[in-house]
């Protein structure tokens, strides 16, 4: 690394998760925060008085020791607490740990030994989880105590937990200001595990830069201000609920905290949406799906068209992208990016001014997009060797990914080489970038075929195989090849009486795929087989695939 | 400070201002950059484009020996070449010396000399201030070799420099890419020297990593993104023309640099302001007064509705900032800042929407305030002591400022002290800071009357005085005192034939002043003493004052 003449600037002043709460307390004291408690009900607040709080929290922090080098869980849904806990513990240095309430018990026991996690602060309504993991001697061996979250006097809440403590009784009476101290910015602040298909899960440590970062980049991704609103959606237990909130913070922005919800009231959250007039929100098209369907269900169509409805996990449907946007005004934004990218990296804001004439059905598809890379991170795609290919829009291969935010290894996991190379850090997802510079994923890279040095993507095969009239279903696997490594397999179901050939197959493919990309073999079957939950089961067909 | 669990993040991911070049010609690469030549000629290129002359140039570079730890000057208008040094030198970790050249020659001189500046980049319109230069023996120790920048085949140019190089030249036929190193964080990339009233000039060196987060914040603060079209007004070699080159890079934005102008010219800078349909620009209500009367002048007024003009220097006028709203649709906004401070750390971008109900009058008055500090620096008003007024609007104190992007020494400058006060940077000027968070300032802290341990502000009370109808012009100085250090002395200049007493003065201010504030004598004068440039001489009005 270059050093050259040194500057006279703050350099050593530290980036600090929690300093935009000082910032939001100090510029923006009024701000409301509105919440909703466990119980359904609505309350609102506002930054001063949440910064008075997590004051008094600190206080409370410093009489249970928990301070620089302290893990402490949290096991609570989108409320106040858990907001102001993301705040107060890093503020004293210690580490908030994200306990995610849906993962299999044995793995949230196993992310509480492995974080060596020695409070755990629980909702009242999660109790039965917390109770169930005291009972654990690996729990047992780390966890000094629990702080129990409720608006109800602690008299009325009976638990078997040991050692408890109750948030409002720590807080109350206890002085609204605090000697604050800077924490060093490599620190981490949160604690995240990711839940992988294969194996434990993988711990990805925050540091107050990172995510400070972080917040400043998709405040920009989103422009963010303080004439929004913004509701985290997404549960705050998942990916610090992707740094909305910290953003939220950080631009001053209202807040909506939208409290414990599932499937079957998830009409509150879209009454919030649009009686609080919330301009910035997170989730997931199955999230989207439903406040859409309530939304269609209403008298009157409400007025969202300055909301922005930042959306992942997979590509969002064409209908839900038209739907908000005819119905409402409001826009879906694809983000991109997983736990070990704090989350994000990319954003699909608007279209690029200079693209020229785009048909709206081309503006559609390109929404459809992961979009462009937000400024502070380098994205590539590569070959298998790590070599940079063209942004050309055809050449397929992996993301690797690498910037202050992106984790460069896992917390005491020593053998996991293979998802990092030459300081980038790879995401298992294949796509291209356009010329423009949009990213568009096509695969993971367990569905990509790799043949010959050079890779298929099933995916795309699969759609092309779809297009022949005569096929009902296709799934096309890699299977494994002495010399070219993998070639691919198509499956194809016909429909009712029709025949289907190999060379009816490579005709229809022919367009899109190169000769040497054309199935060696078409097998005709009666039908694919499918998970419990119906997807496609292709590690099934390779399992029993045999020459 | 606190150390606690260490992350697992891209800690030591370096800060680096070129790496917002690097995000630009990859993901907006075919981005215009619009840009006048010397001769009055618009040109245009792009980022794709400008990378590449940036990596030949850091070739050029390797070859004259500029790298880490070079400081390289700079002697240009807002020109393409001048945009291209902002990245090419930081990129391969030297440092860039912004030369005023409005700067007196002594001054110029002390400057080349105090950074030890190796090279200068000068553009041929310049050139006799080079060649002025280069005749000291100060410069003459410093400086190994000049690099004229010109349009023209060198064989044009004629100048008694030794050692030249030209820009072009050294550029063609280098390889358009390069093998870019990261750059040490705290490296400084850009040194600026401020000029104060007293004294030598004095060093700002600003670091990758201080100008990195400034760029982020101001991205933020004016929502800068893609979609914007930018024109870096203030000139490029005064405090990096305010980091708004940086933060279009960043944000991916459209540029047009205005290249050289005057106010004999201005209309060529408002003609491109509308054509280009400018939507980011910086500058001083000297520069935008001049503007809005061209456009005052044109048949049909422009709608520059999405336009956000960076108003900075003074508070802008009522007529400048209504003007422009009422004819064009663009919106003023008052930022503040000084060298030391990277520049901004506070803008006035849109109105809060928690005020309440404001009458017209109240949002203009509101508008004209320096506003919002910026996410990332602190802002405090302070006693001379340095203790924390309330932010209630009426405390009157010094502005003091701290954060990533806040000086915290003067190069190689011992005797500062005065200016700095535990981490924090004492800005000089004096204001308030209101419950809704917005700084408002009244006075330069020179203007202000230290008396008891408490501020009087002479312009409050210059304005309270000319409230009387029998007064024509006042100026109000502080004397000292040996109980109370300073006190307050009023000169007033009566209207024709009136009659002004003490007793008058303390009647028309009591409303506005404490009993201990007014002032102790009124002397009444024929006329204020004034400097060539038409403003009060207060410092004659203290050197003449005697009891």
């Amino acid at each position: 690394m270059l050093r050259g003449i040194p500057s006279t600037m703050g350099d050593d002043y530290p980036l600090n998760i929690s300093s935009f709460l000082t910032h939001a307390a100090t510029v923006f004291p009024d701000t409301e925060i509105v919440h909703r408690s466990i119980d359904g009900a609505w309350h609102r607040t506002d930054y001063a008085q949440m910064r008075r709080r997590v004051a008094q929290l600190a206080h409370a922090f410093d009489e249970l020791g928990i301070g620089a080098g302290t893990m402490a869980g949290v096991l609570d849904w989108n409320q106040l607490r858990h907001f102001e806990l993301y705040f107060a513990v890093p503020s004293v240095g210690a580490t908030m740990l994200q306990m995610n309430l849906r993962l299999a018990p044995a793995d949230l026991v196993y992310v509480v030994e492995h974080s060596q996690a020695e409070w755990v602060f629980v909702d009242e309504s999660l109790l039965p989880i917390a109770e169930q993991l005291a009972q654990k001697e690996e729990v047992r061996s780390t966890v000094k105590g629990w702080v129990v979250m409720t608006d109800k006097p602690s008299s009325e809440i009976s638990t078997s937990l040991e050692n408890v403590h109750f948030y409002e009784d720590l807080i109350a009476d206890r002085p609204e200001e605090y000697d604050w101290q800077f924490v060093e910015e490599t620190t981490a602040c949160y604690a995240g595990y990711t839940t992988g298909t294969t194996g434990r899960p993988k711990g990805i440590y925050y540091s107050n830069r990172s995510m400070y970062l972080h917040t400043l980049g998709i405040m920009n991704a989103l422009k963010m201000g303080y004439t929004d609103t913004v509701m985290p959606v997404t549960p705050m237990f998942h990916v610090v609920s992707w740094g909305i909130p910290q953003a939220a913070v950080a631009a001053g922005a209202r807040v909506v905290l939208p409290g414990r919800f599932t499937a079957d009231n998830i009409g509150d959250v879209a009454e919030a949406l649009i009686s609080e007039g919330v301009t910035v929100a997170n989730g997931a098209p199955s999230l989207f799906a439903p406040i859409l369907e309530y939304i269609k269900a209403l008298p009157e169509a409400p007025d969202l068209s300055r909301a922005r409805l930042v959306s992942g996990a997979t590509e969002p449907p064409l209908s839900l992208m038209k739907g908000f946007s005819d119905l409402t005004g409001a826009q879906i934004i694809h983000a991109y990016g997983a736990s070990e990218t704090s989350p994000v990296v990319s954003a699909n804001w608007q279209i690029k001014p200079d693209l020229g004439e785009l048909s709206e059905a081309e503006r559609w598809d390109l929404k459809r997009a992961q979009g462009l890379p937000v400024a502070g991170v380098e994205m590539k795609i590569a070959d298998p060797t790590g070599v940079e290919l063209p942004r050309d829009g055809t050449s397929v291969g992996e993301v690797f990914l690498r910037g202050p935010w992106i984790t460069t290894s896992y917390h005491q996991l020593a053998d996991n080489d293979e998802r990092f190379h030459d300081g980038w850090w790879r995401s298992g997802d294949v796509g291209v970038i356009t010329p423009a510079g949009y990213l568009k994923l096509t695969d993971r890279l367990k569905d990509v075929i790799k043949s010959g040095g050079e890779w298929i993507s099933s995916i795309d095969m699969e759609n092309g195989i779809l297009d022949h009239p005569n096929v009902l279903e296709a799934a096309v696997i890699g299977v494994p090849d002495e010399k070219y490594q993998e070639r691919p397999v198509a499956y194809v179901v016909p429909r009712d009486g029709q025949d289907v050939t190999r060379e009816d197959i490579a005709e229809v493919l022919g367009e899109r795929f190169a000769k040497w990309q054309l199935p060696d073999q078409v097998i005709i079957v009666e039908e694919l087989p499918r998970t419990s939950v119906g997807k496609l089961d292709k590690k099934l067909l390779r399992a029993n695939w045999s020459e």
